[in-house]
């Protein structure tokens, strides 16, 4: 069990701007002589020295040879020029100013209609922190004043379910908002192009309901003589983004940019998450703000009180710089449920990689996942506390329960438990006359949020007692400040960590290969539905379409494409029912 | 890269009842040899033997003296005796009936008032299977009968803000279902005393919109004589469930059964998971009808034809049979997101284990995570395929896209990649022409659902290509009789491979102690609170309530309880500011 003298060695309190916010690692599990040692010293020098120059505007991406400025956001002051603060300075005003004249009624949809919806299109860092966010503080100071929906994935039939959800007669009160750095990511791209048929459908002009978030500066250069080619459309320059294009083409309401030097993962306080937030009614400011004082207290140069440090050596120290431990992230509070979803991202992304800043082939990255507390005590826990130990928990408490009526009503204590301790707070009571009678007339006097604070403390107790090591991070509510809190404290410890492990938290090399084997297949498909149209009536198996094609080491692609295609009734392809797999034949109807 | 060859050995298709299922080995590296191994041979005549026991009815769970019996509920004429049989027939209809009745207004809420929605109050197996199976198949034949919600957990905030979303005026048309099979999980407990309290305050009794779904039938009995005790509220014997008690004292609509042989994450398939799923207005014969069909096909003792076994073997190969990997579930569909949580449960508290069969310290599990595809692609995928190795993937491909104007709208074609077979596919359009023609004029032959599916096959390859394990699982629709399957060959495959490696599937010993030492964290801050109030107005550290409450060793959570009590004002509780956290006070105003 814990003693109140570890506890005091290793609970940090800070508080940030006021607000109180705390790390507790006295059940980390890291030894007192990890944090005195000279290793981990180097560690935390080399880590803020690092940072410290990533904050002036070094090239902290080196393979996309790009800075890394999400810090920049939430003080422009310290952004490596004076046009980059300028810039940073007006987005947000202008953030701030077409949210409000949208909540005015100012700016409206077809037929003078309040905006009510907000449709947020986007993948990945486009759309996890607005989710995280969004439900993290919606509703939280009266209604929010638009109701956020997302279309983030190709799939059409969730596409067309959440599109049904708003309904084709709540469109012209529906703000599409796109975001794609630029303007190609398949999914974005595919989900705007099913909204806009679907606002055409309604007999609505897509551009009158929708804004883009993307790169408006970058455009295109000959590369023979480095002149800026011009678009035929605009007679303008051509841009880079094709999200840029089509905005200008189809006359959006407004556009904001996305920085080369703001990741999408780290993208939540550019506007990429700031305009669907002040769209929603969530204190951006505080958002800000929050996450402004929670950088200058990781700037701090003593690892004690450096919060993201204290958690980005913990990590290390747990996964021995080698992911060798899972992240597992409960927050024993509803709205923070998209956390662990949030931060999976936000990590993953950042240190799953494959080769070391020197090109060295590693194998790097911490697995991160969770929901939410007192719920996933009866999901997973069982193993947590008994199972495979390949964890650690950081538990993530709030101090105020918040909630109206349920906050308030009082509920019965449970017993206590038959141990020794059990049996001395039985005592406590005054005896077992007193104890008896507590529980008899079900003494009223505990409310849900007590219980929810003693399953956590509960849960960690009983972690503790295997040996299991967790962190807790306390914030004393869920505010538009905590929040910007908890999100720059895991982008620096995430920062830091990267450093300590010697990789490149701000590229992601590795996505692209599914992409580009993504659109391989899609011409496969093509090139089969081609081959059996202009072959109507005759059937083929997998094997022989392929070696139609030329494309014999495709042909287990060619199989599985004939299978989506034979499910299809669109596509016009029918399989051959009650053959082995492999002697299924195909052939266009 | 996979070839052909490999695929046609390692592809294995069923077709149950007539619906595609196939599972894909071919990428999950496991070498030819464990296949055909006496090993592997003998793993698969134990679980299948024990399997063959439990379905028999012995006591496949021994620690909790109980029957395991979740394959029954889908083959009613397989249980151990005609009672049973009848009871799970029975409930059955009860369960259409009464769903039938809500539908067709017969059963109503105060005033003749239809019920709209369904209010579930559950947590674990109790939430997870109504949410995962209420999502995948939402809307599926037109809207649904009444649209569901979910308190499953203690957090006051997310209850209130659950209910504000059903709004008070509408608490007449909403059905509670209140999930709980011994009535003491203090979550669901907490949960129905503040509906009720919601209701009354609205002006409803309570009971006159609420069914329980509960142990109807364990009594209490006399330790020394054995005789069954009297309810004195009732005169009737004292039933063993609070929940019971409470739902006869409130006169509940209606009562359905949990029975001590169905363990709460197998029971979407009982009452628990039909009730809601029929209420929303789920074929849910379509899903027991899936769940037996797959049943039959996993009894196979041919492990070759037997899906389960292919599954639960491929588990132990790559986690070595003591948790090495982690199971990443990415299936390539909106509806089925929650598929991953579901699984979490079932597999981690089933598999997650600190002792075996004999007794014997083990620490055993599979830690799941995952959301859905293409989505996850941008989030964690990077560290899947260049960062650590620690995981296989389970794809879930579905190959019909379903979805109505989303997926028939045409879409470009992305570009080949610009590798070797890129090439080959530039050459197969017939040459360099042809291939930019159709790329200029944006040739829109693709959909959306098309975009999915080269994702799904992209990401497959992406990870085959570096070494990644995965396994692959196709059904042809998302229908009920398909989710149905897919609980069933996890359930099934849990079983086995809790053989494999002996230990009990079917306890959970340990989410007790969490839950126990909760019961005694609330007790302190009882008399912390009671304390506090005898001494109102006098300033004390934790550490001095600590020692005034001779409870020196709880001195930590006396801490964290009174800054929880700090936080929350209707508890006069004030905290000085400004000082160390060790010497802060607390004092009652």
């Amino acid at each position: 069990m814990n003693t109140w003298k570890r506890f005091q060695q290793h609970y940090h309190e800070f508080s940030p701007g006021g607000d109180l916010f705390a790390i507790d690692l006295s059940r980390a599990r890291v030894p007192r002589r990890f944090w005195i040692s000279e290793d981990t010293a180097r560690l935390a020098r080399t880590a803020l020295a690092a940072m410290r120059d990533l904050e002036k505007g070094a090239v902290a991406n080196p393979d996309e040879k790009r800075m890394v400025g999400h810090y920049w956001l939430r003080a422009p002051e310290l952004a490596p020029t004076p046009e980059l603060a300028a810039e940073i300075t007006r987005t947000l005003g202008d953030v701030e100013r077409f949210a409000a004249r949208v909540h005015e009624g100012e700016t409206t949809g077809a037929g003078g209609a309040r905006f009510e919806n907000v449709l947020c299109i986007g993948i990945g860092g486009s759309a996890l922190g607005p989710q995280f966010v969004g439900q993290a503080l919606a509703n939280l100071n009266g209604r929010d004043k638009t109701r956020l929906f997302f279309l983030d994935n190709t799939d059409p039939a969730g596409m067309d379910e959440t599109l049904s959800q708003i309904g084709d007669a709540n469109l012209s009160k529906t703000l599409a908002v796109v975001i794609s750095k630029s303007g190609g990511t398949p999914e974005t791209r595919n989900g705007m192009l099913v909204a806009k048929a679907r606002y055409e459908a309604a007999g609505l002009r897509f551009g009158d309901h929708a804004v883009a978030i993307t790169d408006l500066t970058s455009v295109r250069k000959d590369p023979a003589t480095g002149a800026v080619l011009t678009d035929p459309a605009t007679g303008g320059p051509l841009y880079a983004s094709s999200l840029k294009r089509f905005a200008d083409a189809e006359k959006f309401l407004a556009q904001f940019p996305m920085w080369d030097w703001v990741g999408g993962r780290t993208s939540q306080l550019a506007a990429v998450g700031l305009l669907p937030a002040a769209l929603q009614g969530i204190d951006i400011r505080g958002l800000l703000a929050g996450a402004a004082d929670m950088d200058t207290l990781t700037r701090s140069e003593n690892t004690l009180e450096n919060p993201a440090l204290l958690l980005a050596l913990s990590w290390f120290f747990l996964t021995r710089g080698r992911g060798a431990r899972d992240m597992v992230i409960l927050p024993y509070k509803d709205r923070l449920q998209l956390f662990a979803r949030y931060l999976q991202q936000l990590i993953m992304e950042s240190l799953g990689k494959g080769a070391d800043l020197d090109g060295k082939p590693v194998k790097q990255g911490i697995a991160v996942y969770g929901n939410k507390g007192s719920t996933d005590q009866h999901a997973f826990v069982q193993q947590l506390r008994e199972g495979v130990d390949n964890f650690f928990v950081t538990f993530v408490e709030v101090l105020r329960d918040a909630g109206g009526d349920a906050s308030t009503l009082r509920l019965p204590l449970p017993a206590v438990s038959k141990t020794e301790a059990g049996e001395k707070l039985r005592a406590a009571w005054g005896g077992e006359a007193a104890y008896n009678a507590l529980l008899a007339d079900g003494a009223q006097v505990v409310s849900s949020g007590d219980y929810l604070q003693g399953f956590l403390l509960g849960t960690r107790d009983a972690l503790t007692g295997n040996a299991r090591p967790s962190i807790t991070l306390t914030v004393g509510a869920v505010t538009a400040r905590a929040v910007g809190m908890l999100i720059a404290l895991f982008e620096r410890a995430v920062g830091f960590y990267a450093t300590f492990v010697h990789i490149n938290a701000y590229n992601q090399p590795g996505v692209e290969a599914g992409k580009l084997a993504a659109g391989d297949i899609l011409h496969v498909q093509a090139l089969v539905e081609r081959f059996l149209a202009a072959n109507a009536g005759k059937e083929f198996t997998a094997r022989k379409i392929a070696e139609k094609l030329a494309l014999d080491e495709k042909t287990e692609i060619i199989f599985k494409v004939c299978e989506h295609l034979a499910a299809n009734p669109a596509k016009c392809v029918a399989k051959k029912p009650h053959t082995p797999f492999y002697l299924a034949t195909f052939q266009h109807t």
